[in-house]
């Protein structure tokens, strides 16, 4: 049965999903934009992208991930993330509208709109520092919240993935020099390396 | 139809979920153990238990959270989280033996455990710090991952809440001074205070 699943999921699969995280802070931010770029990647994102300060190691962290764990995953710094947005709104990069959504603790529930987010398009998932500009509800095709509740950009980033791609996204990583396989009772880690 | 379906969804409640937050390093893991709690109280749990570095601040943030946004939500130190869970395992505070479901990368699939986890019984959810005692994969009733592809302890909590309880818990929080209205274009909040 899951053979002929598989590609019906599949085709669910939106052609690539970015997440852009505004405002990072250097210092402050360090961790969880890390943990923030982790679960993007873990969950079937195909890229972050980091604005406000411009903080090598993050990109390093997730380029180290990558390179162990296997997987495509990219990652870049962007100066100018309003022109960004303002540019895929009109053009995800072959002259058609990209699809914008924005995650934040005032937007519609996600469980009433998750299934009517549009996936045909490229799409740029925006998750905030502490002030987001009036201007990224505005541009955004869908202001989502994971429950009205604070909690973490990190749950909502994860919670939001695992529900729109997390099931189809979770087996695509190859390559890699370790992985690691479920175990009811401990570690069990392959060294790909070695074989 | 929702008024009749609640009580169901209700009685498939746990009778009471903590998370407990190992190896907590007070300048190191500061914000993200703040995210962790208020993912925990977001998405339904009942309380978490802070281990690792005794940290006032922490414990003063959900506090806040919970006076502004309503809920009940507890929080404390612990300093001895091995044998709190040893007794735990035996005796979740009436004589019978508590559930611990410990989340780890190393874990058996959740989406294949989610089902047939028993929540009949206290739970207590074990979110590592950086080292995790052998004992405690030994003293889980579950070692459970989400994916097993590393990402972060707060989309890893936010994810198994999710799925676990969230539907159910997420419109719990009465009392408090605010409350975000869900909306679509922006920022609808309730002073409750002025009523």
């Amino acid at each position: 049965m899951k053979a002929y699943h598989l590609p019906d999921l599949m085709s669910d699969l939106p052609p690539r999903v970015s997440v852009l995280r505004l405002g990072h802070r250097r210092e402050r931010d360090k961790r969880l934009t890390s943990h923030l770029g982790l679960t993007a990647r873990a969950l079937g994102a195909n890229e972050i992208i980091l604005a406000g300060d411009h903080d090598e190691s993050a990109l390093e962290t997730w380029n180290s991930v990558t390179e162990r764990f296997g997987g495509d995953f990219d990652c870049r710094h962007e100066s100018s993330p309003l022109s960004f947005l303002r540019q895929f709104s009109k053009d995800a990069g072959d002259g058609k509208p990209g699809i914008i959504i924005h995650l934040t603790m005032y937007g519609e529930n996600w469980r009433k709109m998750v299934s009517e987010i549009r996936r045909d398009r490229p799409i740029v998932i925006v998750v905030g520092g502490t002030k987001v500009p009036r201007e990224v509800f505005n541009l955004a095709d869908y202001n989502i919240s994971i429950g009205n509740q604070p909690h973490s950009e990190v749950s909502a980033l994860g919670i939001f993935l695992q529900s729109m791609i997390g099931e189809v996204a979770e087996n695509h990583f190859s390559g890699g020099e370790i992985r690691i396989v479920p175990s009811e009772f401990g570690k069990r880690v392959l060294n790909l390396e070695d074989e």
